[in-house]
């Protein structure tokens, strides 16, 4: 298997998001062709005692798409960067999966483009694996590929998180909820209200309304259908809310030598818990619906991240996923076959 | 000052409702009508060592309007509910404010329907104090009064928002963000797109986007506006992260000796914390927008929640708020006259 990693587009420098690559490989027996700048990647796989050859290639490439460019000003602008480059090498079939921590919005823009909708899917979606209470992930789609959402992009967000649930996360017979303001049918807005029709009328193991405080502690579904501006939103509030709480702690024990020592004799805990929730461990998020696997990894990613981005978009090819969208919604079966 | 309580529309019994009233109406000096069954009213009362009178009035209901109801019929159909007699008395001047623990949709139509909207509010908002990193509550409108909001309601949230801020919170130059999926101008949905347009040439202090993992930590602003299904989204996400993170850490140190006397050493910051982070002390959410003074607190309030709902009205009702929208958008001005 060969994967394309996007070095330029981070915000860790390439030598990091390099060690990262290097390591997968070496991990899952992988090959990865690194796209950016050929002076940098040669220095950078050197500092990993590694030169370019049947494991690593490199993909040479001179523009840059950065984190805050408008996205299909970019696109269209830059035909020699690491992000246009690397889904033109995916859409050649010259690699089998294309991963970049770069900026989300060229790299869903690019992936449109470049390798096109697959056919039946009317939009495409991201998708978030989050951890939840029960140890097993949830999966939630769309985070954000998309900013307004018809009930019509909704329902294929449920064929294909289900479908990625089923085939990639190796659950049987996965459960879909709309993310809601209420759980009762009938609860929410116009777009969630024709969703839920859609949803309902469907094949698809759709099982209703979940609310978002529900969704991390008793993980009613598998799969959350949201519009991707309120999926983005609930990204954001879980870490931030998170992230609150840590802050909240930190500041009240400091200064209180017995709260602190508890803090101490917590570390262990405090360090595991913070390994369940961290974004390291779960790396990208796959861009489903595009005619090829592409992985959006974080764009703070260091290496480690970076190897589980890999891992997602390696996981994602080994299953077959695209294939099995091809039946559309009304070929729903629950059992892969 | 005469604060209208409805006691039979929560998730708690009237006993636990009218303890809180009576517990508020002795620290402040407020008058207060309890609305719902007098039988139950009475023996309430006598529990808590009163009777009607001078301090405490019973108005007498016979229906109730129940949590899932749907808020229109339910409105429409019980007349002599605890809600709509409730906000009768408001809307004719008996009482200078409402709270209730009740359905939302059915206080925001019932407001609506009963005391109408003021004069240049398109659509009523409802806002939260959400506690913040900084120890400074951050406001945010709307969270849930409307599932489908306009450029113009989001105008007008914030002109609420700010004027909540100023003259109830007392901060003399509030400052107003705008919740969206990124900070750049121009990111998100077309709603928020044309709401930024309009904040940005009104004489409201808009300082553009804010993203929902930053505005609990950095607190960069002091009024957040949303449409009010993402700012219930929002508000149940933050709520959701941090009960998955309390739990997770729970499960974590179980059976773990050294960690739960780490834990044991911390409980008086874990109590301090959670503490700032609670619901009780912030008590409800007021509804602007509406002809009157009207507090939705949470439904599952208890006596100390509902003690803080009745604060919240009370400083609305001495804020004279109500007056300060009347000028409108265009009316703006940082400081109070």
């Amino acid at each position: 298997m060969r994967i394309l990693l996007d070095v330029m587009g981070g915000d860790n420098p390439p030598e990091e998001l390099v060690k990262g690559g290097v390591l997968m490989a070496h991990r899952s027996g992988a090959q990865i062709v690194f796209a950016g700048d050929p002076d940098t990647l040669r220095t950078a796989l050197a500092a990993q005692g590694e030169k370019p050859g049947d494991r690593f290639e490199i993909l040479p490439t001179s523009q840059v798409v950065g984190m805050s460019e408008a996205p299909v000003t970019a696109v269209r602008g830059k035909k020699d960067s690491s992000l246009v480059r690397g889904l033109q090498a995916l859409r050649d079939r010259q690699v089998d999966a294309f991963v970049s921590p770069g900026n989300t919005g060229a790299i869903v823009a690019g992936s449109i483009f470049v390798l096109g909708r697959l056919e039946g899917i009317p939009r495409p979606g991201l998708l978030a694996a989050l951890p939840t209470v029960t140890g097993q992930d949830l999966y939630v789609v769309d985070v954000g590929a998309n900013s307004d959402s018809t009930p019509d992009h909704l329902l294929h967000f449920g064929l294909m998180g289900a479908a990625y649930a089923r085939d990639v996360a190796g659950i049987p017979d996965p459960k879909i909820g709309l993310l809601n303001i209420g759980s009762e049918p009938g609860k929410g807005n116009r777009l969630i209200g024709n969703a839920y029709a859609l949803l309902e009328e469907s094949p698809l193991p759709f099982v209703g309304n979940v609310e978002a405080h529900h969704v991390l502690d008793e993980r009613p579904v598998d799969v959350v259908v949201c519009d991707g501006f309120i999926g983005n939103v609930f990204l954001k509030s879980v870490e931030g809310g998170v992230a609150a709480l840590a802050r909240l702690f930190k500041r009240t024990i400091r200064g209180r030598v017995v709260a602190m020592l508890g803090a101490l004799l917590m570390s262990g805990s405090i360090a595991q818990v913070r390994g369940t929730m961290s974004y390291q461990r779960r790396g990208g998020a796959p861009l489903l619906g595009v005619d090829g696997v592409v992985v959006i990894a974080h764009g703070r990613s260091d290496a480690l991240a970076i190897g589980s981005a890999l891992d997602v978009a390696r996981s994602q090819v080994e299953a077959g996923l695209l294939d099995r969208f091809s039946h559309g919604v009304s070929g729903w079966r629950s059992h892969a076959d």
